[in-house]
């Protein structure tokens, strides 16, 4: 039933090789926004920011995952970065958003998982958390989880994820290349009517903008009442660890201007657009608990767009 | 190592013993504020409310538990109630508190657990809410689970709660009298330096001022960064229950207008303060995993507060 | 200096006539959404809601003015109505948001106006609530003005608006076509490097959705750091007023259910589109302190969505 | 009318006169909290800290004024500092709230004065802040005003300050003691029945715990659904301020570490406790425009300590 398990691996494997048929917005096209992207056009061209996914799924009824976004590569409980949280529709239930606004710190990774499955991810998160060298004394640790609902195509009653498969997304977090479309928490998820499911972007500020990259990840997003909508940013520049020395009271830290914020904001927006049309492009059909979710047809989409003069005839 | 079982349940019974010695506020001349509390001066003197606590300890290390407060005795995701979760000190774990905010309702237990069980706990609510009559098509749910941190009497990076310990606690709820100090998710907790835990008191407001009942229950204070502080506030005047015509589009409800909420305010700092009062009167010393703490001194506290005269002589 | 004054009336008539000629976004073939606007397609159709607005230009300098929406025709303090301030970007000057959202009530006009105009602006809705019959004993009054800066067309240093020039656009609010494009506090706004201005456009929800009329008013937007970034919304669903009882605690309030809300959301989405669009579409181009700001050019502009098959050929 | 006139400053040097027989909290022997206080026991003992208060009273109906808090002595809008607001209760009128928050930068003097006199304080600051050198470009500033509210003693209706009164009160601000009771924008307030106003008090951080000063300045208290209750805090603590070279883009700012916040926190409230004593200790009988406010009595009100071991006998 998990993608890490050996039968299902090939069929995983099957899957990546029709979804490496399928293109991302700028292979056909689109471009949205006038900074350049970073060379992945991924949330891992911030320097050291590392990605890992689990995909579950298995007979007609299993599609959902694990999503996992760590800032660094380092201890985060221990080399906290700079967070916030803002939330644009609360109806979701992100784990871990009063402390990250609190501190503006996040200590862990950031995990997506099935809204029912939040839990049992941010336990596994503490698991994780707790094992790792240096925290033999921690007790307390704040667990940031956010939900994806794949409750058409996953049993997602059944919660159908285990500490196993959110530590081995974790741990396989990687920089390079992340997959897309219908994997990880994307698995099960719909956007607009289509298949939708993970999707990334970034892009690269020119130095008279202080050349920061901004990535990011996001899932597939659909506009109503139980669409929860969250923010979640955080920077990879920390203050420097603290040192043993337990008078150390202050920490040194650069921010930028807010009267040069424009352009991140505009990259933010820019990115974020693009991350979704690469998650409806990449993600392909997708059978599942209450029927079958359609990818998005590239065909009769780039027809379409053509015609509209979005993309070059 | 649970409360509820055999072995235990003496040990339990032993405790409650000696705790039945230890005084209430109002039992050695204590009163706070000029509202007078309801009979059982406890949150469950408002109608409906129930409240059930599992005490979970053993051997040398382990003292913590669950508190879990009922709205009403229905189905709490079918028959949601007004609430509001006001953060004061973000530093803490809750869970759920975007979506009451951003709905304005509650739709499970409030339950209470140790700080690292948090998540654990989260997943047995869900566990209990999916499995209610009722609930059979339910694939979203907001559990809302807080913290309290134990982690000096209750090793705490053991989690040592389980899913039978959160549905005990929650199917175990009842109206009538609740037990405090050193149980449910107090067993483990400090407060000023002494034995806290679990507090209560209630307030019934005179019917010039609307007659109602405050009620509440909560956890020893301590004043610092780490120390999380959040407000649960809900009611349990429901509107009707949505009729199964899908086009009843509104609900009609009863609010208190702004102008005489003055007296709830009073009321409900009045009765805070008391269950506070209350949960160190009432708990005894623990010994547990990082050494004792001891129950505030009963016989020279009183002698303080006469010499002061905060109490007859 | 004051558009109400006899030889600027000729320039604003004059210029109402150049304006005449220009299109709303649905006389040129664009719509947003699916549904329906209200007849009037402005935040007027929603009953009782009236709109005034004094335009304030003179010399080569002066290009600001107010624009005041009042829930309705009555007294807004004595008969308040629900409301709620949502802050996107808070980089603005916005009075009274925090006891709207403290209390959930509208208690004043809402009035827009320049930047560094919006004191005396609330001050002036001051002395107009203080002096409305019923109001003699008011001690305390919340007057809601947010902020345009119009800082390149006007001379914003000078703060070129009266207490008369408010106390106008209160009086001569009133139900009925709401101006669009250069007025009021549009006067002088520059959106998307094009003349913007005021816009406003409505929805009608079809019955199954509730039958509403969602209406709104707004002037253009340009996305950056400096750009405070409000929503006020509120309800002329009133709570009967106040019996003099004075033992009258509670409201019986009609209350939208949570879970019919998304269509209220794209209706609001979709206006506030079209108002852009309308605002926009309708400002005439003004020579101002700066410079000038020329008008977005309908021809060219409908050849292109034309040419993009955003509207019909 | 205003005390900075002749005639009024005699009357007003009485009453400094008569004030100066009054004592502060720590005169008659209530000490609140472990750790010092600073040499002034004042805001003022924060470096660079300006306090500035204009007192307006006469005939009887009149008694209200203006306390202005300056954060340094230089220019606040081209050396902004650091600050947060916090809305406790939000039933107030305090004005700048927003953008405070969303940029965390203060740029303005923060102004106190009477509820209606908010909008008329806010545009005079504004004037204020137009005028001072190096502003002259200045098309947007956020002044920070927020208000007491003396509707009992004063005859609010009236908006009885000028502009003028407004920048005296920022001019005459000064490093030094910081005049407490009835005096500026508490002349007319009312604390617990009693004579409320203006009290200060400081709090020194021991070396280990980084020598910080915590000062603050507030007005008298009292709990009710219509009592504002607002926190706003800044630092002094400046980022250097911006070369004029175009890119830079960052600040390099030196930042407390969330993990010794808890002696700033436990400061910040003795401080406020004890400056709520201060201003009730410190202020004297007034009569105004409904009635008479008595001082608190002083002997009385030791004796009552005595007795209850609060003060030495």
């Amino acid at each position: 039933m998990k993608a890490n398990r050996p039968l299902l691996l090939l069929l995983l494997a099957a899957s990546l090789t029709a979804q490496e048929r399928r293109p991302r917005a700028r292979d056909i096209g689109i471009t949205v926004g006038s900074f350049p992207p970073g060379p992945l056009n991924a949330i891992t061209d911030v320097p050291g920011v590392r990605v890992g996914q689990t995909t579950i799924f298995g007979g007609d009824s299993i599609n959902t995952g694990i999503t996992a976004i760590l800032p660094h590569g380092g201890n985060p409980f221990r080399e906290k970065v700079p967070a916030a949280i803002v939330v644009g529709n609360g109806f979701g239930k992100l784990a871990g958003s009063t402390q990250v606004n609190e501190l503006g710190e996040l200590e862990s990774p950031i995990v997506l998982t099935c809204t029912l499955c939040v839990p049992r991810a941010a336990d596994a998160v503490l698991t994780w958390l707790l094992a790792l060298p240096g925290n033999e004394d921690v007790r307390s640790a704040n667990p940031v989880v956010g939900e994806t609902n794949d409750g058409f195509l996953n049993n997602i009653r059944a919660r159908p994820i285990t500490e196993a498969d959110v530590l081995s997304a974790i741990r396989s977090a990687s920089e390079g290349p992340v997959a897309e479309g219908a994997v990880g928490a994307g698995r099960g998820t719909v956007a607009f009517g289509w298949k939708g499911g993970i999707g990334t972007s970034s892009r690269k500020l020119p130095t008279q903008f202080g050349g920061w990259t901004v990535g990011l990840a996001r899932t597939g997003s659909s506009m109503s009442n139980g669409s929860g909508d969250y923010v979640i940013a955080f920077s990879t520049v920390r203050p420097r660890p603290p040192s043993t020395n337990l008078d150390r009271l202050t920490d040194t830290v650069v921010i930028v201007r807010n009267d040069i914020m424009s352009g991140l904001f505009q990259a933010t927006i820019d990115a974020t657009e693009e991350a979704i049309y690469n998650s409806l492009l990449r993600a392909e059909t997708v059978r599942g608990y209450r029927g079958v979710v359609r990818a998005l047809p590239v065909d009769s989409t780039m027809m379409i767009l053509r015609r509209h003069g979005a993309i070059p005839r």
